[in-house]
């Protein structure tokens, strides 16, 4: 047998989420990391509503349940009230049987099978290859996965202003406007992006006018506003407008069972008969990708989703933690306002949701993590529910010296391996 | 909005498990499925070991657990004790830190992984595009997830002569030592092909000499022969030969829950450096297909497989199924023994393990289906589970008459569709 590996040329991946390993490896006590991947509570533990503990008990006590393969779709009952929760239970294209959905491995299941999905079938006939428009940061973060499912042609455009952080929508409706017809356009969670009813009813019409093929995100509705239906409006417009689109849909946050990944591709098109083609292909690459889904986290959510009294419960935990958001961007607006920090926080307050854009610069953020043991991500993005009220003197304060060391210019800072791009 | 879709070329996949769907349209009380998915105890229910129940329901119970994601590359006890069991505990490739596996969403996700993997980065410099060999039947099920991958030079290979049911393994040798230089060879669940240890070393040498690739597949390891090292013998044989290989592991059947997608891709390579460089490809390919594996059927796995007491009574379940199995296999044989059916049945216990050849024609399967409401799949191999105590003389008299019926010539066989090649 010869010594030498056949894998001599396979190159090593570098970590992307460097910040959460630096986290873990400070031992400073008062380390703050800002970047959690899910909803935490004051104490800082994850977050999980107690009506899903709950059910997860009863599931696990349930005799009557077998461990049997679900089908490749998955589980009816849960696919179907998922789909109702995002484009609404008297949605025509559910009464008109050309809305439905596909149990997937968590939200990045139904992405990568959209996204292969389109990749193989979507052919407008008019760009080739088609462009996809995907959102900054979430190219970032999400556009590997159109990237491999074979996308040659993506193009970033923007919700926010770089640096004021206030809402672009005009320039990414410009950018929108000037795409070539039939081009596919990634709407990420529509419910944190803070665009009004008209401005997304301005968006709907452009891309009606352009036959550009929306691909919604929906990873946690009902986290923005604490109202289910208000979070998923744009979608529901989209619909009602007679779009056809895929929308990959999450409920990790939403129901704090991260390590059960329950996702959901919805499928709305033109006909019944094109949503079963449709929904017969994906059930294919199911097969060829992961057999069928799993269980567990669809039963939980499907079980809550189609019960009046615990959809009536969880829909009370959510309002709570909407409340609690609200909370601490109010007192670190007001923290910081009372520090004298300069520069504007008001989008603290006029984003919502769960994540924000902080708006610090690089040399900022890199400030927190050498002098403060305050760890975010590059792209800007914070997790609110990190902030807790042990915490938020602390990273108040240390926002405020960030931003005051490097505008004073005593903060030398270190562009070796800063990207600036 | 235009009422065309953009999806009017969208085929309709048609579904290949159609025995399942006969099976379950046909009203007849003595109707019999022998193609479940897994195994069924004798009064025809899903079997699932005790230990795993308990496990589930202790699972359930802990406060201490969270919800939160998953490592991309899964829980380390699971794939640790998972490899373990699959490659031996005292395998060098362990100790010297050279093999290792990668947490996937059930033997299906590991396949694809795998598949992903080798189609992008195994390079052998010897053949291009690579050649793939897979036995019949799993060309038919399997077969799709390698093209998909982005295989397309897949060329089929024989364990078993397709008329006498005997092993073929000369024949099958024969191929493989005619392949072209660094072909990629799939080997199908080694504890239930029969093959004889001498034969596997046979085979071993022969792709070492032409430097074939072994992807092994292990669906159920400790179902053939009750003893968990004895169906792993040729895996470990191959790895103590210093063989780089892959292994797609999977554990629905051996801990009868199929709908929690446990699987492991193991990985063998030259030296730690190399897999830590082959680990970081798989974990990014898992970030973009379904961003981590989903926890609870690991957790059950790994809880088992990591103590002691629970691993022995494990073994016990393991073996008592395997006893059942053995025990439906004589008494078929000693049934159509004495019905004087011809033809020779040695080859029921000559098999062994869950899953078995029938040794009918096509004729015969389609009059079970026809006349006696029995149906099998295309690939002739049934699921030795499904026959019971109950149904076991209904299935023994009606092969009998399946087989008199169409030697005789007195069934009238309608060839329209069915394939013969």
């Amino acid at each position: 047998m010869g010594t030498l590996s056949v894998f001599l040329d396979v190159p090593l991946v570098k970590k992307a989420d460097i910040p959460l390993d630096y986290y873990g490896e400070d031992p400073h006590p008062q380390k703050v990391l800002l970047g959690h991947a899910g909803c935490q509570t004051d104490a800082g533990e994850a977050w999980i509503p107690p009506v899903v503990q709950r059910i997860l008990l009863q599931i696990s006590q349930d005799p009557t349940l077998n461990h049997e393969y679900l089908p490749e779709l998955g589980i009816y009952e849960y696919t179907r009230a998922a789909t109702e929760l995002a484009i609404g239970k008297e949605s025509r294209a559910l009464l008109e049987n050309r809305a439905g959905g596909v149990h997937t491995i968590g939200g990045t299941g139904a992405l990568w099978i959209g996204a292969e999905f389109l990749c193989r079938w979507y052919k407008p006939r008019f760009s080739t290859p088609t462009a996809l428009y995907i959102a900054k940061p979430q190219l970032d973060s999400l556009g590997c996965i159109f990237q491999v499912a074979g996308f040659t042609d993506i193009r970033p455009y923007h919700y926010w202003k770089p640096v004021s952080l206030t809402l672009k929508t005009l320039w990414g409706h410009h950018k929108l406007a000037n795409a070539p017809t039939g081009s596919i356009v990634f709407l990420h969670a529509p419910e944190e992006i803070g665009l009004k009813p008209k401005e997304w009813e301005a968006v709907a019409a452009t891309m009606e006018k352009k036959q550009l093929f929306p691909f919604f995100n929906i990873e946690s509705q009902g986290l923005a506003s604490g109202n289910l239906d208000r979070d998923a409006w744009a979608l529901q417009h989209f619909v009602g407008q007679g779009f056809e689109l895929l929308c990959a849909q999450s409920f990790s946050r939403t129901f704090g069972l991260y390590d059960e990944l329950a996702g959901n591709l919805i499928v709305v098109t033109k006909n019944n008969e094109t949503l079963i083609r449709i929904q017969s292909q994906l059930g294919r690459q199911i097969c060829t990708t992961w057999w069928c889904p799993s269980s567990l986290g669809a039963r939980v959510i499907g079980t809550v989703l189609n019960s009046p009294a615990l959809l009536y419960e969880w829909k009370l935990s959510l309002r709570m933690v909407v409340e609690r958001i609200m909370l601490i961007r109010e007192k670190l607006k007001e923290k910081l306002r009372i520090l004298g920090t300069p520069g504007s926080w008001e989008h603290l307050t006029a984003q919502s949701g769960m994540c924000s854009f902080i708006g610090l610069q690089s040399s900022q953020v890199e400030f927190l993590a050498k002098h403060k043991h305050i760890y975010l991500f590059e792209n800007q993005q914070i997790n609110i529910c990190s902030i807790n009220s042990k915490n938020l003197d602390y990273v108040a304060q240390s926002i405020h010296e960030a931003v005051l060391a490097t505008s004073l210019g005593d903060y030398n800072l270190d562009l070796e391996g800063v990207d600036r791009s």
